[in-house]
């Protein structure tokens, strides 16, 4: 993973480093959450990728409950316990779940995160007509065990399976916090269970059981996730900011941030990658959309996170980010290569557009991207770059672990808590209110 | 529909009547826009839902076409050229593709709207496989004639076509403008061609041909989309402002974006709605993202929409909107009813959360959003609410039409052209530049 920024972030390089030096002490508390190796500190996530204990622990109950690959995967969670799961799965299928009728290298996985009735009808229905249990496995994820529309669909599902396959309980998974309620209970039955660290948020967990099983259960490769993960870890924990991608990008989202710049569009030009997309903007959001800072102030902080696919939403979006208000920071993200191949005739049937005959469509999308990088730069909209190798497990590992790290480093110079969220209880304290009918 | 804004927009009735007030010349035009019935005024997409010369044209080219409901239809459009038709059709079956493996009451839509290699490997491959050529309507929609992917795209599904069944030109339907040189060559090649009215933009094009084809050829009742439209724009263009819900958003949204508020966020409590989201993403992002007013000044104007999805996004980014910065103005979109239904057991297995046993799932969804509402409101957070009868023809046909004229409220007020979209040329240029080479 290349990251770029020089000239087309449109802050002096001595203001970025100045900013980076600011964090150096985090940088050195972090490399001691390492050398630790433990999940004491708020920051433990970043021990996850290098704990070879936990994809063990999930490769051998991956093999006890599905030794088989089955067909399906139901993937029951929301938020922290879906998103980074559905990024990687989505990089490799979601986009063309319906162009792979007979698929062979991956389960399917069906993601169930809202109690929208017209998708649970249907998905119970789907439920009745599978033909055996084993082609099935369920797996419900609540870090606090007590996530409502995750329990609601646990017991939708639950339901459906029973009455088509009585006594599917052996087809669940549970993944939650070690002696939560759902725990508790899900021990009682004798269900499988999986926890997480206590210290790791669910918008930090995607290495942890709450992404590795569910993803194992596809046939997805986690170990070489994981493996390159471990590899970004050591670049961002650098204190040379030359050798570490998260301290520069942080340093500028937060520079931009004083500047006024209140959302950050990352526009992927692999649209395959919009649920990493999302998976970013919880990230964000959560992390550092804060009423107070750590010093007890009032600040209201907060960078809007918008998900941007191109070439696609410059037919949409491209009118408002070239002409527009100067309220955004971009962050450009696209593939060196790309596994597949897709080409034009050479001989057009409709030649409306110069040069493109033959050409390999990779080359379009990238003519178009150096197209926008250019009018960006002409229009005085500020940008950083990120290109992967290519769509693959390892390019997956390095973001996330990249992303992961910038936050920790953006939470630090905005002075907010990184890893609470203790608004989201707001509308919850009224949604229980108004269930219980007072 | 309903549109609710009293106690929640947070601005007081009169700042509200007298800023419809202003709007009241621009009432009276759109008016005799609809009294000419013609297509010659920037605004005369408003005359597509009553113009029944449209629809019944493409019923017949759909009759001649595929007489028989296809398997496929592959749309290969982007930008206004398939939002509209993506959100219709995603509100119906997107979310749910995969959990209807034998559909009966329409066919799958395939959105070709990307040159990502990846994509295009596997549509070539799909087609490689298809059984037989009356599987299958392409219809390839470029309003200009000359957008690079799509007549990109359009060539790599033709040589996939011609591959395996030779001589497929019959299979396609090309909408475009007529005179355009992409309607030239359909001409003389024979191929099917619809037109739209030159004055019809692309994101304001969702009535016409370019929704309308597709979406009939899928099996979706466009008759019903219409006639809703029609009776929503009479809505829309009357002077009082209690009985005309788009000058009282536009309204709205113009005054709370002169408080400094520059993110307009939809709320979806119906994740099948977000790509009508992302429709409407495109229609205020092109239509007020302008850099100069018509008074010739740099303003630099516009809001960023962006689209969430309840309950979702409150585990991602509900602590940002309720903790973070006091620069978005919401708005909120539910059903009043779900026309299917999903109910949790009396009796639950896991029974962590009080009083969901035996509720549908809908009940759920309500005392969430109806929570969300208070909390915002508490916070000091404005939104104005759309309610939907249902989701069904007759609520989207509602919902488009009312946001048509919403944005050409709010274009006016902020004094902008709402119909161009001048700043798409900068980055199309340098594009040509690097594909020629130089």
């Amino acid at each position: 993973m290349k990251f770029i920024y020089t000239d087309t972030a449109l802050l002096p390089e001595t203001m970025i480093t100045a900013t980076a030096q600011k964090l150096l002490p985090y940088v050195s508390h972090l490399q001691s959450v390492i050398d630790a190796g433990t999940y004491d500190a708020a920051e433990s996530s970043i021990n996850l990728p290098s704990d070879t204990g936990i994809l063990k622990k999930v490769k051998d109950l991956k093999e006890k409950v599905c030794p088989a690959r089955p067909k399906y995967v139901i993937n029951i969670g929301i938020g922290g316990s879906n998103l980074g799961t559905k990024a990687i799965y989505d990089a490799f299928f979601g986009a063309y779940d319906m162009l792979e009728e007979e698929r062979e290298s991956a389960s399917r996985m069906i993601f169930v995160d809202t109690c929208e009735e017209a998708f649970l009808a249907k998905l119970v229905t789907f439920i009745g007509k599978l033909q055996k249990k084993e082609d099935v496995v369920i797996n419900a994820i609540s870090k606090s065990g007590g996530t409502t529309e995750t329990i609601a669909n646990l017991e939708i599902v639950l339901a459906a399976m029973d009455k088509r396959f009585p006594g599917s309980l052996d087809r669940i998974v549970i993944t939650t916090d070690e002696g939560s309620a759902l725990w508790d209970i899900a021990h009682k039955k004798g269900v499988y269970v999986l926890t997480l660290p206590k210290q790791v948020g669910g918008r930090f967990s995607v290495l942890s059981a709450v992404g590795l099983f569910p993803l194992e259960a596809c046939g997805i490769n986690t170990a070489a996730i994981l493996e390159a993960a471990v590899a970004m870890r050591t670049r961002c924990v650098s204190p040379d900011p030359a050798q570490n991608p998260a301290l520069v990008s942080a340093a500028i989202l937060y520079l931009h941030y004083r500047n006024g710049k209140n959302i950050n569009d990352n526009f992927f030009f692999l649209p395959q990658l919009e649920s990493l997309g999302k998976w970013y903007r919880q990230l964000m959001g959560e992390s550092i959309g804060k009423d107070t800072d750590l010093d007890g102030r009032k600040v209201h902080t907060g960078i809007t996170p918008t998900v941007s696919l191109g070439s696609t939403d410059l037919h949409s979006v491209g009118q408002l980010y070239l002409g527009g208000p100067r309220d955004k920071i971009t962050t450009f993200v696209s593939a060196a290569t790309s596994r597949y191949e897709a080409r034009l005739p050479e001989t057009l049937q409709f030649p409306l557009v110069d040069l493109i005959a033959g050409k390999r469509a990779s080359q379009i999308m990238d003519a178009i991207k150096e197209g926008v990088k250019i009018a960006y730069t002409k229009q005085q909209q500020p940008f950083t770059e990120v290109i992967l190798d290519t769509v693959d497990e390892a390019a997956l590992g390095e973001f996330l672990q990249f992303k992961m790290i910038e936050m920790m480093y953006l939470g630090k110079l905005l002075n907010v808590n990184t890893f609470d969220q203790p608004h989201v209880e707001l509308y919850k304290v009224e949604t229980k209110r108004i269930l219980r009918g007072v």
